[in-house]
């Protein structure tokens, strides 16, 4: 028997802000107010107490409150990537079968056709149902579901309860610590985990987030440099446009601000080390969807000492190596603790998430001799772009799916703004061109998964049982 | 599943320091070796795991690693009160069934007779024997028990279990806040809930204890005065100690120190107003055995505003006031949360801790407006002394086995230095001196249970139903 935490954190700090968008802030009990009206309006629009809803809408206070109403109700929330084309978002209306969709007016044609939505404006114009909110939550339900993408290419809706998102934001203030006067600054999206952890981190601990709609360089910038903030989660790439702005405005971090957690692969040195002259402690971090954010944090006080590392498990978390091998036992990254999704909804609800408790990340990495973790590959085939996971068979899908494409087989390709973008090698049947392929891409797959490149080849690398070999794509590149 | 505390801190900060005592300190990878060897040589001498078995000893480091050995063979420890009476122990080792005393050598002669024990000395001389060490604990096992007086006088075994008492360090840095710079005063004896829970807060931190063998004014005040400390658990007349001794020094508490968390009973305004002028925050708390420790903590912000209150619940606990009356709805407190006992050991097995979830004090309190806790009557007869809870049923039941006495009633007498003391009111059959039923009682209880005043009177206060009035008790005083 846990707290409702919305209720919980607004009945012991009533009066502390909760959270800041451009001008406008809101108490705990502001917030509260708010999140208990649009849950009483839901309900008179007929959503029910635990159903399964989805939430598409941008970073902004609107998408907050709904999220706060639905925990409210106990709804199990499926939170909408506003990046995805509307057929990914059919896939994932379906396969969650959820009853609606709540909708920001702004987002409203993202939805794919015929889907049965609430838009937010309708909700906040209704006139409320007088209900009772639940003062308790059980640490099995589940708050929210994010779908990730797996290797086969069929992203997958993963669980995140209510004991997961606590467990996470737990082991995270034992290994930070924390003040009440921390803020944290949200520039990442509140329908992936690195953005949702943010807020169920300040209810947690009664801090405020500022919360940007997306990400903003100066505004950053300015923040950081005058304690405006004192945490943020970032990926590298954000990072680097961070560190560049601080240096071309000759400032630093203001003495206020404590940490940046780094997540999305390694940090490379050179941005440690222009962090570490611009007075910029970062932290690097791994964690997936499935683990509800970090899982491993590496210290800054190691930053230097372990670069590369991903740092130690957190406190409640316990990491090991599969059938380690090789000069520095390496070998699959296994995960286990609280925080660990119990699985998967949808076409996947069969498939357990975890084999004898353990995750099994399909990342490679290994332990070195004081327990720090080094993660060599994710999830071998993995393009992480701008922080945005991408399946490379996801992509080749799609590509098959079209009529001249015969074969086809994308990896990633370095790229100095995103880190990564997906490539294509692709075998045709008969003449297309590039472009046409493209925006045939672009009707089916988010923006970002889009190959930058298409390479028309005779024949795909492949194995002795004919079985697609990504890594040799890369070499052809 | 959640790890192994002691094996999961020394893996996370191995070279931090965790406890000092007088000149020595020990790292977390320390302590974690030592009481690896103390539970290994623990088997060698016959204790299984999961065993129920009994510590007895002094507040120094050799009983921090005998306890951290006991967890790490997941013992159900039963915590004994060196204070306590030879009759007093010997009811709990019965009552709990125990299969051995661990006893401190110092503590030895403090044991009853014919008590089955292993020395300390015994166990840190015997050759180890190679057992691996679990490392995963779940939240429902016991890992202490402690005896506390109830109203029929009979002491009962309360459980804490692992997630009692994870909860209750979880919900304390949520409020209270942490750096891993934080260093906690334990001045407060381990056998207590005050004391244990300052190791356990220890683990899941990793901040530091200095432990102290007892409370030491002039070391405490120097502790406080240089920022050796940040923390320190205290009640009311320790308080007013440190606050006599910092004021006769014209000292002030160091900017390093952050707060003195002050339990048993409210503080007095004057101490309050004192401490203000050291620069002394200080924190008022209720909490109890059942509870592991706080349940309500009052912030140090509102020390003034809400003088007499114990605070607001911490963040995973609820209140509540059963049978609200009165003119500030006052009535019994309740207390629900996962830092609430399950229950009970021997002869109170069988008694349910909670109702429906629910811990029933029988303290009296009420909520005001804005949800603060104030406690009015702390389980109407209890006699707080010196930070020691006594119940005048077990000084009565004491009483009445004297030949010469038909009938006795104890209540609480205020005292300068204690807080309070019991008082007796005696019902004689044929005459005794005063001095020898103090050395009857001696001989049975604990010191300080002892009645300070016996006063002999023809009949004592009764209700209708012959029930004692304790209360009217107080009047005659």
């Amino acid at each position: 028997m846990y707290p409702n935490w919305i209720l919980q954190r607004a009945r012991l700090t009533p009066t502390r802000i909760a959270l800041k968008f451009e001008q406008e802030s809101w108490t705990f009990e502001q917030i509260k107010d708010i999140s208990v009206k649009r849950a009483q309006q839901l309900i008179a629009l007929g959503i029910k107490r635990k159903e399964r809803v989805a939430i598409l809408g941008p970073n902004h206070p609107q998408s907050v409150f709904m999220m706060y109403a639905c925990m409210h109700l106990q709804c199990e929330m499926v939170m909408l990537n506003r990046k995805l084309s509307k057929g990914e978002l059919q896939y994932q209306i379906q396969d969650s079968e959820v009853s609606v969709v709540l909708v920001d007016d702004e987002d409203l044609e993202l939805l794919p056709e015929q889907t049965t939505f609430l838009l937010f404006s309708d909700v906040e114009k209704i006139k409320v149902q007088e209900i009772s909110i639940n003062e308790e939550w059980s640490l099995e339900q589940t708050t929210s579901i994010m779908y990730t993408s797996g290797t086969t290419g069929f992203p997958k809706g993963v669980r995140q309860t209510v004991g997961n998102h606590q467990a996470s934001a737990l082991s995270s203030v034992l290994n930070i610590g924390l003040s009440e006067d921390d803020v944290w600054l949200c520039a990442v999206p509140l329908f992936h985990i690195s953005g949702f952890s943010i807020l169920v981190r300040s209810l947690l601990y009664g801090n405020q987030v500022k919360l940007y709609k997306k990400f903003d360089k100066e505004e950053a910038i300015h923040d950081i440099a005058y304690g405006e903030v004192t945490h943020m989660s970032v990926v590298a790439f954000t990072l680097e446009r961070i560190l560049h702005g601080l240096e071309q405005q000759n400032l630093k971090a203001s003495p206020r601000f404590k940490i940046i957690l780094a997540g999305g692969g390694p940090v490379p040195v050179n941005y440690l080390e222009r962090a570490k002259r611009l007075g910029l402690a970062v932290s690097q971090t791994y964690g997936m969807t499935e683990t509800s954010s970090q899982t491993a944090t590496l210290s800054y006080e190691d930053a230097f000492r372990k670069i590369g590392s991903a740092g130690k498990p957190l406190f409640f978390n316990q990491i090991k190596i599969a059938n380690a091998s090789g000069p520095k036992n390496e070998g699959e990254i296994l995960i286990r603790g609280p925080h660990v999704t119990p699985g998967y909804i949808g076409r996947f609800s069969e498939k357990s998430a975890t084999e004898d408790g353990w995750l099994h990340t399909g990342d490679i990495g290994y332990l070195d001799e004081e327990g720090y973790l080094f993660v060599i590959d994710r999830r071998s085939d993995l393009i992480i772009s701008g922080g945005e996971n991408i399946y490379p068979a996801e992509i080749e899908n799609v590509l098959m799916s079209h009529d001249a494409i015969r074969e086809a087989g994308v990896c990633g390709m370095a790229d100095e703004t995103w880190g990564e973008v997906p490539a294509a090698f692709v075998v045709l049947k008969y003449d297309v061109s590039k472009e046409q392929i493209k925006e045939f891409c672009l009707t089916r797959l988010a923006k970002y998964k889009v190959p930058k490149q298409i390479y028309f080849v005779q024949a795909l690398p492949r194995n002795g049982s004919n079985k697609l070999l990504r890594r040799k794509l890369k070499e052809l590149l």
